[in-house]
């Protein structure tokens, strides 16, 4: 059967994350290969780039499927939207070759992590960001994260039910920057252990609110321990950016993120 | 009784507006006197600067209210969030003198509409932008708008059941600005009638879809008529996003809009 690749997006604030080991759970998965099933007129099931959890964004997800129905790749786009709740939507389909697979292709995943750092509570986004009401010293933050980057054993920034058999990850950038109220991780690895964004979001958050030095980063890791590793940062402000495929496949370049480009400027 | 003035931000998409006719439905106004009542150990009734319709949102909204309980500036504050919905949150509390009134005491309002113009529909925010699919021109957007600058009577752009008895309003300021997918139209005037800035928005995206010249602005205007004036936009990237009043009440600055400050920039 032809293989599609497709890029979803989504707001995970009201799913079980992208898979749930639980039936009867919503997931985004399953409202994606309900939506391409209509679209197809047989059985679809998708298999995608990165799982993420209960209440995980994502932007730029990617999955591939296959199928023998024949339809432009409009017509998958927009029949499968209009099939999608208004949360999810598919960016684009396109038709690859056989021995593309989202998951094994893949040479590398991008995550953004995005804190609003203010004394009051976001009416707006509640389950877009997470609030942080301690002012963050962003150089804290970045000298940290600095100890983090290269080739690690991450046991100690991964959850303790991880079943991935190895804990060593490389972190090709992670970096810390400040817009305004928002306080946003980019971070990029070859694959992400189970909360690993949220473990290191969470250090990172410790150390830049004053609680712990920079080096605390490098002394949690070199524990290989994920006790000494404090709390796991929400869901809410985690976004499954963008992955990386050989240029061979041919897939689009992603956009960057389109939904959060600095609508409201001050006046 | 000592009058207190109050900064108030909400998201209005789960909300029949600032206050509803219907009694029994939820409202923003019935949200934050319960929370208020709550602080003070009395019912407490709040009058706002500006009314918003169901489904838009308000990031500086202004209120009153009187309490003779004894409260700190703080005391307010968080012990209303506290009592808050998660898509309503209290800025700031303030005790003003007995003779400022958040309505009367106005001498400007703004409110920003909020477009994302791109072909597919996005997943965030679904009911805190308009999605436009159409490409639109700001530039002849722009043009149209300055046609509505000034003092006019603006009777093709309020709502038939607009209740106001004056349709003359003055717009000291309406610029249309681009941010990647976004487009962005900033509007203040002394006051608006009702939908007043939806319809302006619908007459705006019309004539950047190349529908209309920009001139047509102008014809509508001059009609003074609403049924030339084409379709209302919708409310969902409609935002409330600040008052004007005299120096005397001292009153804090607003803070540009801290919610939507480019979280998500390009890589």
């Amino acid at each position: 059967m032809p293989r599609y690749a497709a890029s979803v997006q989504y707001d995970g604030s009201h799913y079980h994350g992208w898979q749930s080991l639980k039936s009867g759970l919503p997931t985004v998965q399953a409202a994606v290969e309900a939506a391409l099933s209509k679209v197809a007129n047989h059985p679809v099931s998708v298999v995608c780039a990165g799982r993420t959890d209960a209440g995980v964004h994502g932007s730029n997800q990617i999955i591939h499927f296959d199928s023998d129905s024949v339809r432009s790749e409009r017509g998958w786009t927009y029949g499968s939207n209009a099939n999608l709740p208004d949360d999810v939507a598919i960016n684009w389909v396109k038709p690859v070759v056989d021995d593309f697979h989202a998951r094994f292709s893949a040479q590398w995943r991008r995550y953004r992590y995005v804190i609003y750092n203010h004394p009051i509570r976001p009416a707006y986004l509640p389950k877009g960001v997470t609030w942080n009401y301690r002012p963050l010293d962003i150089e804290r933050m970045q000298s940290a994260a600095c100890h983090l980057v290269g080739e690690h054993d991450f046991t100690s920034y991964r959850a303790v039910q991880c079943q991935a058999k190895n804990p060593v990850r490389t972190i090709s950038r992670l970096q810390v920057s400040r817009h305004g109220h928002l306080v946003v991780l980019d971070i990029q690895a070859n694959a992400f252990l189970h909360h690993m964004v949220r473990n290191i979001a969470g250090v990172l958050m410790t150390i830049g609110a004053g609680k712990h030095e920079p080096d605390w980063a490098k002394t949690v890791l070199e524990a290989r321990d994920r006790t000494e590793g404090g709390v796991t940062a929400p869901p809410y402000g985690l976004y499954f950016v963008d992955v990386g495929y050989p240029e061979v496949f041919g897939l689009p370049d992603s956009e960057p993120n389109p939904h959060f480009v600095a609508p409201l400027l001050p006046w």
